[in-house]
């Protein structure tokens, strides 16, 4: 019976590290030809890490890629690998190396080069134009990459019609909430159309404002999932691929016999690649199959691998939390202690004469059902000295609202002090709401290296905590924080909802506007309150310079706040 | 004789604000009328300004866009006109209206759409595959775009060859120091190539990063310049093109009336433009033209310019800047004082025990030339109150960087204070030298809106500095603060060369670097010493989470630090 085994390598590739993703490559190269796979998919651009940016623009960067593909060639003996790199010819390509036993058999350069939401491909990339298809074994294999297998007359489509019964697609495919819903259905759907079995690798790790999830996929020629990775984590999932089954599926359907015969394209390359000796193997049976995981699960584990990522891959080992006692620094502070450990975290607490008795007893019940340590340091003594030198500089003026950001200046510069002489990376912990809104002090609370739920509204920030305490079956975030009524606490009985409409409503306005770009005309006719929309738009529309200065964020929706949306600062559009 | 009185409008448009686009774009339409001008040009994206960035997503702006065309176009009577809009088809296009006594006659949609360094365009914009041709009272005429004509095969090559005599290229061309003279020769090679009087109309204007430097360029079939737009500043430039001069230089050549013979070309469109009657009118004597302006004074006029336009088109009125009687302060108030007028700008000086009485007189001294306030502010009081708070929490630790970082902090914290109580826009005053290698603190001094000098390397500040005072024929700026040693004033006696290599060393290598992408090999080759190569590019590398966080600041070179060079932060990249 003809078939193929196949493996795919999720693996956590970081930018830039080019000799730690040769080392991680190899191993799991090695690890896939012990179990007698065939072939072992690695994910795009596995070599140098995505996205590389402007790296790109070195040439020494691009050469050092070439030369550590080079080196994962020779290690390749006895197995067929499909890796990620930077092709260099006249121009540079985003390519998939296939190799086979030592060799490198072919390139295929990325045809679809994407260039909207976080991507920047034609900033760098020239496009391909070929559509090899391999002969492995006598089975014949079509390679392409992420963006290619959206289009369905893309190369897949060419390499199907071509005969191709495998489809082998490498990914680096930013997570966002329930995306993997979409890939799924589009697969199905390639899978099903083509008669052709799909393996869709994707990337996991964090990288900045993205997190690559993982979660590859194996379709049947009929659109059936019959193999998983895991969401989050690396993985090396290995697959017997039934052949006979393509053919025979092939055979029976008049129509693609037809439209196989009738295919036609200058695009096409064909390509034989050597024998190599298959080992004597037993049959493996299918991986067990995970379901995917409950939506607040996927986005909690999305801001822990994200979190882990940017700390560890950036060389630090301790991070701080600002405790407030509020419900966003509290599942800050949660993601943080499962991200790098409790070891690993410190909590502040910076209280001031608005701070209420509530606030530092949830700040600190929470630290101590963390297991984490509290750093308490009273603002008073810094906040008086500075209004007292701003006296002259202030007289006749009224309080406003820049005593409550010295206030949050003040705690910044604190937490700032004590990164500084300890190497502690800051988590801020500013949601998507405010964010937008621009309901954050510049320096003061957003002050920091990475912004954990910076795409995270209040009202999902919800959701997170009361699924945490599920998830580990006690009250680690007291059940306070969760039913009291928001505060900055920077005034007497200040509460959020005195500078902004309530979360319930701000958010779905947020959502229409940040992430489906609709006007006021549009949002009236999904019902929203006209004058709250104009609110929001305006809010979010002068905010834009502080956003412009904030630390990066992890990306967990379709349009997140920071390389995917760009807007300008000076801009006097207002779409009412 | 056959003529073509052509007028270019050279103005200043601001994104987003399609009504006062408009209504400059009407009251420069008319002033062409009056003139007696056939045809009056506009720049690139002249309706929207430019770059609108993901306004371009929103459809309402597309829209909204349209309907100010449509008001220019019932504008037009009695004159031609070419206006930068965003067309909408089945996508969307950035393009050229062709415009005619009230109608619209045609569209042209950019070719060549960039998008390296700042630019984006394939994020919004389809490609255009149309070349018209336009007959404008038996003169033909052909319209690109920006991009387009440094294409020597693009549009223009098709255009000319088609029989066009006229070429009109309108852009929305970023200045950095000496771009105009690639322009210059590219559009002296472009018309004598070609034999076609090429009229190059450029934006003028501040917009975040960029600032657009206007000076247009009117080329004879020869390549000669006949007339010219002044740098920086809003102009309408009227031209008599004698169009007898490009017929008898295409009659005597005989390899261009071949090559025109044996052109043909799918993308070229003919149209003719109805007749409108011609008013009467005398030939108009040529404009002066001005000689570009010195290096240096160019470069302060962009920071002029891109200062002023940041601070009026965000609504400020008063800008605030922290002088600290060092140098690159000082080019920031002079910037300022130019830019807004001396009574819009306030001073600040906050002063500690490591400032030295040098550095307060320079300060004064600065403020009295300049006729400026200041503010005076010790921070002693706070510095001692966050030290006592911060006693327990650094038992045991040795001073460092941390207790450096808290003076700044706070002076960023007090000036903060100010802009918040005053709505004083905050210029920081970091240089590119200090920019590139982290040689600033985060919050502290590089706390602010706008950086009015962060693509201006240290050693361009002194000559900057020696220029205004020659440009104003008096010592603005102390001498002293030119010739002493630069010092942040942190700790005693400190100095920037004890962090860094002396600025003469490090501005090469910063330049190689960054703006040349050169690595350590060929920075070796070129002479620079390996040791502190090595040690100037690591401080780049790992300062990008700085920089991340840092206000806008005035490209001014050929690669800015901010949307012009993209980095990862998570990056282990190291080139040796």
């Amino acid at each position: 019976m003809r078939s193929l085994r196949l493996a795919m390598a999720q693996i956590n590739c970081t930018v830039g590290d080019l000799e730690g993703n040769f080392k991680k490559i190899v191993s799991y190269l090695r690890r896939a030809r012990e179990q007698g796979a065939d072939i072992v998919v690695f994910p795009e651009l596995a070599v140098t890490g995505y996205p590389p940016e402007d790296l790109l623009l070195k040439p020494s960067f691009i050469d050092d890629n070439l030369s550590v593909l080079n080196e994962i060639i020779s290690e390749s003996r006895g197995i067929a690998a499909v890796v990620g790199f930077v092709d260099k010819l006249e121009d540079i390509y985003n390519a998939a190396a296939f190799i086979s036993d030592g060799k490198l058999i072919d390139v295929y350069h990325k045809t679809y080069l994407p260039n909207y939401g976080v991507f920047d491909e034609y900033r760098y990339f020239q496009a391909g134009k070929g559509y090899p298809v391999y002969d492995l074994y006598g089975i014949k294999i079509g390679v392409n990459i992420c963006e290619d297998i959206w289009m369905p007359n893309g190369p897949l489509r060419s390499q199907a019609l071509s005969g191709a019964e495998v489809i082998i697609n490498i990914n680096a495919s930013p997570y966002y909430k329930g995306k993997w819903k979409f890939r799924r259905h589009m697969l199905t759907a390639r899978a099903s159309d083509n008669l052709a079995i799909i393996a869709y690798n994707n990337m996991v790790g964090g990288q900045d404002e993205l997190v690559f999830d993982g979660h590859g996929m194996i379709m049947n020629e009929q659109g059936k999932l019959i193999a998983q990775g895991p969401q989050f984590r690396e993985a090396l999932v290995v697959v017997d691929l039934d052949m006979e089954s393509v053919f025979h599926a092939r055979l029976i359907d008049p129509r693609s016999r037809v439209e196989r015969y009738m295919h036609e394209d200058k695009r096409q390359r064909f390509v034989s690649v050597p024998a190599v000796p298959q080992p004597a193997r037993e049959h493996m049976m299918p991986p067990e199959q995970t379901e995917p995981l409950e939506a607040m699960e996927e986005v909690f584990q999305a801001l822990v691998l994200g979190t882990r990522d940017y700390v560890r891959k950036n060389g630090f080992s301790k991070v701080v939390v600002s405790l407030s006692g509020g419900i966003d620094s509290s599942i800050v502070a949660v993601v943080a202690v499962e991200a790098v450990g409790k070891e690993n975290v410190q909590g502040t607490f910076f209280p001031f004469r608005y701070t209420s008795k509530e606030s530092s007893d949830d700040a600190y019940r929470l630290a101590a059902n963390l297991g984490i340590p509290i750093t308490e340091i009273p603002i008073a003594p810094a906040y008086e000295s500075m209004e007292a030198m701003l006296k002259d500089a202030f007289a006749g003026r009224e309080r406003d609202v820049t005593e409550e950001n010295l206030q949050a200046r003040i705690r910044g510069n604190l937490l700032m002090a004590l990164s500084n002489k300890f190497g502690w990376l800051v988590l801020t912990t500013g949601n998507k709401s405010e964010m937008s809104t621009g309901y954050a002090t510049l320096y003061g609370d957003m002050a920091g290296g990475f912004a954990v739920i910076k795409d995270v509204p209040k009202t999902m920030v919800f959701e997170l905590c009361r699924h945490v305490n599920r998830r580990y079956g006690k009250e680690v975030i007291p059940a306070r924080v969760i039913t009291k009524a928001p505060s900055a606490e920077l005034r007497p009985g200040q509460k959020d909802s005195d500078s902004l409409p309530p979360y319930e409503t701000l958010d779905p306005i947020l959502k229409a506007y940040i992430e489906e770009d609709r006007d006021l005309d549009e949002m009236a006719q999904l019902g929203f309150d006209p004058e709250a929309v104009k609110r929001v738009i305006r809010l979010v529309d002068i905010s834009e310079y502080k956003r412009r200065q904030s630390p990066p964020g992890i990306k967990i929706t379709p349009r997140a706040l920071g390389r995917d949306r760009r807007f300008p600062i000076t801009n006097r559009y207002r779409s009412f």
